[in-house]
């Protein structure tokens, strides 16, 4: 196939589209990689801007990442948090929607190189391909401990949870049984605190009665950080917060906890061990092999280090946003690999390159914090709101109210807050399958 | 393991279960084999018998097979039509729940044999372990025509149908473009009419506008049935009727069509070959395999053949129901595989076992006919009610009215009715993902 197909996206007269004015083939052509937060509000943001836009992801939807948690610990479905990118953007004319893996960024071409080998021109590039698990060098980890990225992640993990229940209740060894019910999440930031509080929330209170040969209330969860407390980018007082609430919940957290193994048996530290059947991991993230393709500077965890307007320095038609990039605030802050920073990284490069666009010179980017929040359990977080610190049920309302705000589409808000209303109401959580891979494990029926 | 873990199960002290009273050790044992309709019913139905009732199922789930073909057709998540059946019989204390898969039934020992090769001794076994998909001696054509009988097999219809369209909108050839828009139903039951039904809707309204280089609406969806007509197990004019609905939404339905050959270029009718990438298969059933390991009578389609009582001749404490029963109703017409048939079936082997347990005589069952509905479209319906024929809206309204009615738990009835009205007045779909397995693909970490 080779370039028949990316000739086909932008020229072909074979392919059965509206046909383009000579016009819009004059406009400059903005591709977007990622269909995240990044770059799904940089494509909203160029709607009526005077560019052809294409989003190329390998998914087809957009994900809701600070749900995922959810999805994991069986709140949520993933539709209730994902929505597919051609929907979003379907009234936005200027914008082509691609469901493809892009393999690198040919620089000096201005080419971005798809995985069967075509390729979409671009006059500007938006990199928005976010980060993957990372395993410290021991990648030999990640089958045993997964991580949550995606919607797959999500499920592998809710199976694993729900499993190791079920496998604890016909397990006659005692001391297989107390390592089928040991749950030990790695990582003390935001994501692990919510992963280990709902856990235990499962074991506690939506399974406590639903065996007959286990007690799932005496399920262990550990939290293990390196750190010497947890939620590091927030303030201390709420990282303390966060681990008392965790405690209450009945979650052992370890802090200066340096995870040395991981084996089917379960977790090492150092000369200690923790055998658990289940271990998630939350601590560490790797930027997109894609960085590394432009051939520019990048930081220690190989994200791309950007100029003030989002740039690549001395590359002024590569913007790198979200968390792939390395950026900094007005007063030279690392940024957090955080939603609203991607959001608003996303308007700002579409503004930027509208400037570009007209010849006026790009504007440096300028963060503004909103706030910074995690739950703990089924009512209580915290939240650091432009220096207001809240805790309790009151950040959790806060939390809830700002999420359900966030989410794309009026049909998830309500079916994702009737849910938690349930939740909250029964105790219960609503997704509590454990679903297999299909059985006829084979590539669909296409040539392609 | 051995028989350690069955033992464990009924009698192990080792195990921290609330310590059986003398008395209740006297009960009979009554093990279920299968949490379907028939399955979950009867174990319902047991609730307040002076018996130990043991319901195993490979899965953690009671699935609402009616809905399936809405999962597959991204209308519905499916924690939506799904309920873990522990939490389902939790307040029944006379019940244990099993999470494990049956490999036979060893008549003469009166146990229930487990995948690790654990036992289950019983006093009454109720077998309802359903069917799976039947290719009729092609095994080879089930990775290419997914049929519909679980969640996975929903996944991995919705993953196709999604896909389809996407290859199509990066595919530069004409003819293959055609191909990967041509979707063939192969079987006119109510589950491929459901089936072809939904994909004409997905491609007429839900995805008309989300591409660019292709018209979603010029999607081919092609309805094969072997017999001259649709949905046999209805009166000829609703079958009729449905065929008049389907043919409005643009599918072509093709009734006297046996299907020679299906490959992954598409499907063959004798000489005539219809390309297709997308295949679901809707035209057979076929027993569950452990119908056989019982060393009695099978009918044609490997079912159990039943007694009035639906306990196997000569053998009172084997009763067999739902799907893997070739019952008869008391005019001595076979029963259909639907699921009244194995609700009703299932309360019916509950009071025949109580009859039984107090030394009374069993009953021949008596089927209630309530009626036959089949969904075309997105309003569109044909009821048999009791000789009663209804079409159209006012069938599809008692369509949806029953279907939501039945599900099993408040808050799926909600989520349901609101997605359907949200469906209605919008057209779209809200389960529009594309997910793949995760990219981990081991086992579980655990040494069972």
């Amino acid at each position: 196939m080779g370039r028949v197909v990316a000739e086909s996206v932008e020229l072909s007269p074979s392919v059965p589209a509206e046909p383009a004015s000579d016009d819009s083939l004059l406009k400059p052509r903005v591709v977007i990689v990622g269909g995240g937060f990044g770059g799904l509000y940089a494509a909203k943001a160029l709607k009526d801007q005077p560019v052809r836009v294409t989003l190329v992801d390998r998914r087809n939807h957009h994900l809701f990442q600070p749900l995922l948690y959810q999805v994991a610990s069986a709140a949520l479905s993933p539709a209730d948090i994902a929505s597919p990118i051609r929907a979003i953007l379907r009234k936005q004319v200027n914008t082509t929607v691609l469901l493809a893996e892009v393999t690198a960024i040919d620089v000096p071409a201005r080419e971005v190189v798809l995985d069967d080998g075509s390729r979409l021109p671009y006059d500007y590039v938006i990199l928005a391909a976010g980060t993957s698990h990372a395993y410290f060098g021991h990648d030999e980890w990640e089958p045993l401990a997964p991580g949550l990225k995606s919607l797959e992640d999500a499920l592998e993990i809710r199976r694993r949870v729900l499993r190791a229940f079920e496998e604890a209740e016909r397990e006659p060894d005692p001391a297989e049984r107390e390592a089928l019910l040991t749950f030990v999440v790695v990582g003390g930031g935001p994501t692990g605190v919510e992963l280990a509080g709902s856990i235990a929330e499962i074991s506690r209170f939506t399974l406590a009665r639903d065996f007959d040969h286990i007690d799932p209330t005496k399920a262990q969860v550990i939290l293990l950080e390196g750190a010497d407390r947890l939620l590091l980018t927030f303030p201390e007082k709420l990282g303390k917060k966060a681990a008392g609430y965790l405690k209450r919940l009945g979650v052992r957290v370890r802090t200066g906890a340096m995870v040395t193994g991981i084996d089917p048996q379960g977790v090492l530290l150092g000369e200690e061990r923790i055998p658990a059947r289940t271990v998630l991991w939350a601590a560490g993230v790797r930027a997109s092999p894609l960085a590394r393709t432009l051939g520019v500077d990048l930081d220690r965890a190989g994200r791309v280090v950007i100029g003030p307007d989002l740039s690549v320095p001395g590359r002024p038609e590569i913007f790198v946003i979200g968390d792939l990039a390395a950026g900094k605030d007005h007063r030279g802050k690392l940024l957090p690999g955080t939603a609203p920073v991607a959001i608003q990284q996303g308007h700002w490069v579409a503004s930027n390159i509208a400037r570009a666009v007209k010849g006026e010179p790009t504007v440096p980017f300028r963060y503004k914090d909103r706030g910074n929040m995690a739950t703990v359990g089924r009512n209580v977080a915290v939240a650091d709101i432009k220096g207001l610190k809240l805790t309790g049920f009151v950040a959790w309302l806060a939390w809830a109210v700002v999420h359900v705000f966030n989410l794309i589409g009026y049909k998830n808000r309500v079916l994702v807050t009737l849910q938690w209303i349930w939740a909250y109401v029964t105790f219960q959580r609503g997704a509590r399958l454990i679903t297999e891979e299909p059985d006829t494990r084979v590539a669909p029926p296409t040539s392609s």
